[in-house]
């Protein structure tokens, strides 16, 4: 980790522009908040590529996506992509229905992702590799750094597969993550707020594999804190701790 | 209660499409994460029947319904009956407004829901019981066995009617619950998650009265064993120990 | 702060219809629940106006309009503008982008709120000051008593310039507010909920002045009482113990 990227994200609380989903909203805004950089999720199409070009990153989640959302993603990731701005994708269960699928070509089409991070089973899906879903839940085992190689390649882009082991592939490079905690998978948008840390971690001036590891590995590190503390007792109670962490010094969660 | 029902739903993680309302989407996806189940909420027309398809159980929820919306639900529940998946309806504040009656008549009209679920001022409304609502709350006392029994018969259904007694209704059997704890009358979306609750519950292959009475026994327990916990003062400390709650084996529960 | 308007709210449960945004939906509805009022969020075109027909207050916040929701706006507005109850608008970001500039503009065309609130920037924006935002953030300093009493005089209401301290201004009368904590930076929504609870103080009998001042004060000294207790290390944490505080008796709260 690097924790000169923590610390200018704190000194500079970049606005991040969410086009996320409705279950996430409220728990992305807060753990960005607390994380130190200013949430904001305007999906109306008359102003979501305004928004963008006021914002510092862009994060793209098609969760709860529908039709209607869909242009509004898409000006929102052009006007990204003209400023210069990171945008981030997750393609939240793209092989679940052909809805999913076709929005994230649409989206692919038009808008060019400087990370794009999913699970296992949804970046399989964008190479064509055979995977299993379960809505939009990634079961089985697979190779992810092959995964990882063939997104970043294919979409010239970032690419980050999320799971007990976190691969990010960019340029022929691959790191790991080994951060987390099982209680992350027992909470409803725990990727989702990883890619708002991460879009956030990406507004800063540093290299783009040390900023995607130090969001995957910091953020995997305050839930290992949080769920040591001695009150938590279930994912519930794991929640306001994790809100909580994701405020800390890089140093105090490597003490944990 | 029936503790195979609880072990069952564990063992298989049924994936529970939900088309909910936009308040507790959050609170009702980790509170099913945490029981054991895993919840999808995917509203956009194009896919809302391939979802259903995709999942064990449909929870139809109307509580903020729009008009583009309703062709939703109506598809996922076609789709749902279709594979023969349990359907729930929670016609939230159907008495409230013209748009609400009407919508629930035209899920009626071409969903066959395997549960109606709902307060008593709502359920009553559906026999045309006269009873007096205020927003989507229910106030006021009545004969909820007398209401459970008619929506049952009427809508051919298993009707559960909630309150401080929750009445099970199907066959012309009446179950009677007295579980629960005043904290789920100050938070947001007890019902709603409930309703989810439930729905994993119906994927189980048990009687059906088992199953509905198991849900409600179960969920009330929960929240009285989380309202005893030394640290819970009000209705926000309680949020986060009932999350918890839900996830506990039942004989934990009965221990309190 | 005049206690009888918390404990008239809490006699009468008033019904508050929210037209509000999707990231703080949940939250909201829980804080205005824990205070002693009903939350009822009701959006489609189809029933706004009745629902506010029904209610006892409305309040609007344009967080996450989209051009679909306006007419809901407008159309529960004036519903409940004939009815005579209370309308809080909170222009939310106003000044970020043309659409919601003009949206407000919209509004303010045709309903008349009884109270408009809102951070110095955006209430700035609505008198032409000008004022920096940065999403719908608002950041700097700026002379809020000009800001408040501008918006008081060219829109005939009572203004609220929420910030480190609140400024209350109505019929040339000034007023202010201290209390609050920095943790209601850290959360999102927190002006969001304070524009519900402000909504049910305003549905009592007294003066509207008494009512704005009662509804800062309350919500300042309830951030101030959470924040103290031993087990809050950050925003999460924050968050359950302020829910609770929100139910507490001022006299409770003055003690911290």
């Amino acid at each position: 980790m690097n924790d000169n990227i923590i610390q200018k994200v704190r000194e500079t609380t970049p606005l991040i522009h969410h086009l996320t989903n409705q279950v996430v909203m409220n728990f992305s805004a807060n753990g960005l908040l607390s994380f130190g950089a200013a949430p904001v999720m305007a999906k109306a199409e008359e102003e979501a590529a305004d928004m963008a070009s006021n914002a510092d990153g862009l994060l793209l989640n098609i969760g709860t996506l529908t039709a209607q959302e869909l242009p509004s993603m898409i000006q929102a990731g052009k006007a990204a992509n003209e400023k210069g701005i990171p945008v981030v994708l997750d393609p939240v269960g793209v092989a679940a229905t052909p809805f999913r699928t076709t929005a994230v070509k649409n989206i692919l089409d038009e808008v060019q992702p400087t990370v794009i991070k999913g699970n296992a089973g949804e970046l399989a899906h964008l190479v064509e590799i055979p995977w299993e879903t379960k809505g939009v839940e990634s079961i089985g085992d697979g190779n992810a750094d092959k995964i990882a190689s063939k997104v970043a390649e294919m979409y010239q882009t970032t690419a980050i597969v999320t799971g007990k082991t976190d691969v990010i592939c960019m340029d022929g490079a691959t790191l790991h993550n080994d951060s987390g905690h099982s209680f992350l998978s027992k909470i409803t948008g725990a990727g989702c707020l990883l890619g708002s840390v991460l879009t956030a971690c990406l507004t800063t001036n540093e290299a783009i594999g040390q900023q995607a590891l130090t969001a995957a590995e910091f953020y995997g590190l305050a839930a290992e804190h949080a769920a040591k503390r001695s009150d938590v007792n279930g994912p519930g109670t794991f929640l306001p701790r994790f809100i909580d962490a994701l405020s800390l010094d890089p140093a105090e969660l490597e003490r944990k």
